[in-house]
């Protein structure tokens, strides 16, 4: 059952009935609270990432420079730490932004980019796990990579942290509830950095709704429905990935309760 | 009023009667003279940045190594500086480039990108201005937090510059004289990088006008009506980007004079 | 006279003849394949260059840190050296990376991007040549800075390497055979990242076709058709980048052997 279209919010943190219910409230107080997101990511990613978040709704801040990075994750509302074309640069200003977010308990995302494709990245990303990430969002097998054989609802427990696991339905976790989303499209497989725009969201609605399961549940709906839409009118990769930007600008939250698949 | 279609070119600098005019001489010069620009630039900026100036006519170079920026400097017909993720390695890039610029008497913009976010960044852009920008583009925070309480006219003055800051209304003065230019699209803001990209055009045009005033003014012009028309087509910030450039490309001089609102 | 529509697979390399049918059928084989390929190319480049490869059914990496590149390399099927924005980070990953790729035989890509413009990268190109590359894509003014008076054939025979220009008409040759074709739209050169993206796939396709000369004239083949269906609906610059990456997603093997013009 969704919840009903106009009916009170609900109150506590989201459950399979109404995470679509939550998504469709939080859209509407990302534009309004504008947060802002201080992203540590690739240099393939930092384009279309901001581009992201600016069409949600979000402000985001991209310095890398170790004499910058703590005056700009200081005054960021969430952080995120995405491993893509990670170098010496990028790990010592993700070791002084996390101490940042860490000292004034704001929420931090880790975005372990292809650890399947490089070891000494997959065990700089177990590293990272110490620093208490708020969520983690990832594609199965990078999450292999991470966890070897435990189930993400193991992760999560043990590691106190959503894990989300993005493809072709989406899981969401903190070891007790689970969600799985199964909005999106098969080309957002075939635009490079959808995956690491997506964690810049989920840390952008992780800044403005407490329940870490609730928002990073949230944030994965908004960003699949846009998905949703965007493959209604592209043409191929190219058309998807301007019009995701248009469909996340426009998302309506009756839309997002209408089109949610949430189990 | 504007000058009217089809007169002479204006000779001397425009004043608000006439800046239109000079725009529209100067976007099919920009065609013809194809400037070099060379541009040390953040990372999130430089593809979009790249592509406004293809779209305008001008050749773009965007190396920040110290082993080759001063080949390329040498080489351009401007120069800009913009400060987002300053790091080291485009640090010492702007000095060796500004230094290039100024030896050559090629102009040089300055973009102070979110110095109102950073304090070292914002000391920095400060020292810059003793090495003689010709034109610095920002918006109304950065603005203060590069010159504190002062007008932009008394900015302008002190520095021998062309102070022009950026938003809803565009202002551009050289504390004699000043423009304001209503034209633009609130979706600007919704896409980044647009600030950063409209200050190398700004650069570009300084390159084949001698009057600065003038050619920040008709840069500035030309920006805002490109975003005038996307703005009627798209549906929201991933296509406006797109059809931005599209507009650039194909800016009739008539349109500038029939759209601009300069005051 | 074209290879017939439905007509078997040709034996051997391609000619004037047949590169057309080579090219419709390497299309394919690239969607099922799915190469690997790493990239070492410039800040400029990186985001248009992934999007093309997916787009065009490859899979791409862009790590440029010197603790990673190797593991990358490793494990691609293809490599591409792009010398824009040449920078101390990327010089020490390209050295890594050929020498992974050399001791695997798995094809290298040189792209000379804007060594006319920089002494000190000409030079550094010359050096790479003799570390093998597979192909050589640049522009008629990077061809004359690597290579002197010379033609093309005798460089492509002198470094036994594929030589490509492209331009208003590309050349490719191997020395001995030389095609010509005159696919591609005029505003290629108004969007920043072509050539580079171009370049990578080139490298793509070498990782799946043993034969070199009819791995790259297939892959310019593809390119320059996709140009010429994205020149038919593009308004400006803008629409036309994005246009070419559905192009080259939907490219159909019927449509290639259709539009192909190769002399």
């Amino acid at each position: 059952m969704r919840a009903p279209e106009g009916g009170p919010d609900t109150v506590g943190s989201a459950g399979v009935d109404n995470l679509a219910h939550h998504a469709a409230e939080l859209i509407g107080r990302l534009r309004v609270r504008q947060p802002r997101v201080h992203c540590i990511t690739n240099a393939v990613a930092q384009n279309f990432t901001a581009n992201v978040l600016l069409a949600a709704g979000a402000v985001p801040s991209m310095t890398i420079a170790r004499s910058e990075v703590a005056a700009f994750a200081s005054r960021a509302d969430a952080l995120l730490v995405n491993l893509g074309t990670f170098d010496a640069e990028r790990r010592a200003a993700a070791d002084l932004a996390i101490a940042e977010a860490k000292a004034a308990s704001k929420p931090f995302v880790l975005d372990p980019v292809l650890i399947d494709r490089s070891p000494p990245r997959a065990a700089y990303a177990r590293g990272l796990l110490s620093r208490g990430p708020s969520a983690i969002r990832m594609n199965a097998a990078e999450f292999a990579a991470l966890s070897g054989d435990g189930a993400p609802q193991t992760l999560a427990k043990e590691q106190r942290t959503i894990v989300a696991i993005t493809g072709g339905t989406d899981l969401v976790t903190d070891g007790e509830r689970t969600f799985r989303i199964a909005n999106g499209h098969p080309l957002m497989a075939r635009v490079t950095a959808m995956g690491c725009a997506e964690s810049a969201l989920v840390a952008a609605v992780l800044a403005i709704e407490p329940d870490p399961l609730t928002a990073v549940g949230a944030a994965l709906l908004m960003f699949g429905i846009a998905g949703d839409i965007a493959g209604e009118t592209a043409n191929g990769p190219g058309t998807f990935g301007v019009h995701l930007l248009d469909a996340l600008f426009n998302l309506d939250p009756a839309v997002i309760r209408a089109r949610a698949r949430v189990s």
